[in-house]
């Protein structure tokens, strides 16, 4: 395994890539490694930064317009769209409609080879979709997230906004890395914020 | 998705790929399409030839110095040593030891990157070593087996001789072509009598 980390400790920290919730899913429990005192799950650092290459890795195996990835809160939707953009893979924004893999017929069909999703549980439709298919489905989970019909979990905090930021950066970069595309992280011309859902503040 | 199996649906139907046994496991119900009148579960040839890719992209995707691949029954022994000896990933054959991969101390001592299984009961020790260490774990499975801690899940007839093979012989053939260092089924140059365990036929 990597001695280092895609990211400094410092950087994960403060992104809270490691903070759970206080609910824990027995398919979650592996990735845990203590409990806070306020009793929030922790998850381990050194398997969240392993599972983001892993997760690269298996994506980079295929064309980027046969990955779909899908996102339906406010803050995955942003920094899904901005991994989207610069991967090349189809993004499926909000909830996925029952037939969109396997009905021809839809005008929004499509026949990935891989899914990428950023919550089991806003997403579940979309694994439903996978399932049918049979095709290899990736999901970040928090430590409250169900794992069936997940073939490659991301533990991590997929409900902050940072945390889901830094996350698709990591993935995104990795995923270029393993395409070829580039060759160290200073080709990659993008920063955290790039990712980050825009704080809007509205005038009344 | 491909709509050409990797092989001849005769040759899949012939290994026996997809004869499952008498039991299901929950986890292995998704893969199961049908029960024979004589009770025993078949698998979805589809799917089994769909995750074979993906097995062996997922797969491609590390240096096969960091790939370990375990096998503890003479039938499996025999395939996935010549699929070991083909791709150059390391086998570990017989009972995995604890520590092998967490305990620098043993002379076996090695830290893959990512885990290929064959039997989930009798490579349990593998798969608790690879959730210690975090990697990823991929298995040919059953339809008795379970599969807790298994990220990629490949549906096969893991007991069959020829099945076991057939599989093997896959997953290098697709290993070589997903690590670009064959362009072509023809230039797999090995049978699947290779594969196979030798039945010895012994004089007394």
């Amino acid at each position: 395994m990597d001695e280092e980390l895609l990211t400094g400790q410092a950087e994960y920290l403060e992104a809270g890539m490691h903070i759970g919730t206080k609910t824990k899913t027995p398919g979650m429990k592996r990735f845990i490694y203590k409990v806070r005192e306020d009793g929030l799950y922790l998850l381990d650092l050194a398997v969240i930064d392993q599972r983001i290459r892993d997760a690269a890795r298996m994506l980079a195996a295929y064309d980027p317009d046969k990955i779909v990835v899908t996102a339906s809160r406010i803050y995955a939707i942003s920094a899904v769209e901005k991994f989207a953009e610069i991967t090349k893979v189809r993004f499926l924004s909000g909830r996925v409609m029952p037939g969109v893999f396997t009905n021809p017929n839809r005008a929004d069909f499509t026949e990935p080879e891989i899914l990428l999703v950023s919550d089991t549980r806003n997403e579940r439709q979309a694994i439903r979709e996978a399932k049918k298919t049979n095709i290899p489905t990736i999901s970040t989970c928090d430590t409250d997230n169900w794992v069936k019909f997940v073939d490659l979990i991301i533990p991590c905090n997929n409900k902050g906004r940072r945390a889901i930021a830094l996350t698709y950066f990591l993935l995104a970069r990795e995923f270029l890395k393993a395409k070829g595309e580039i060759k160290s992280n200073d080709e990659f011309h993008y920063s955290l914020a790039d990712f980050e859902a825009k704080m809007e503040i509205k005038a009344r």
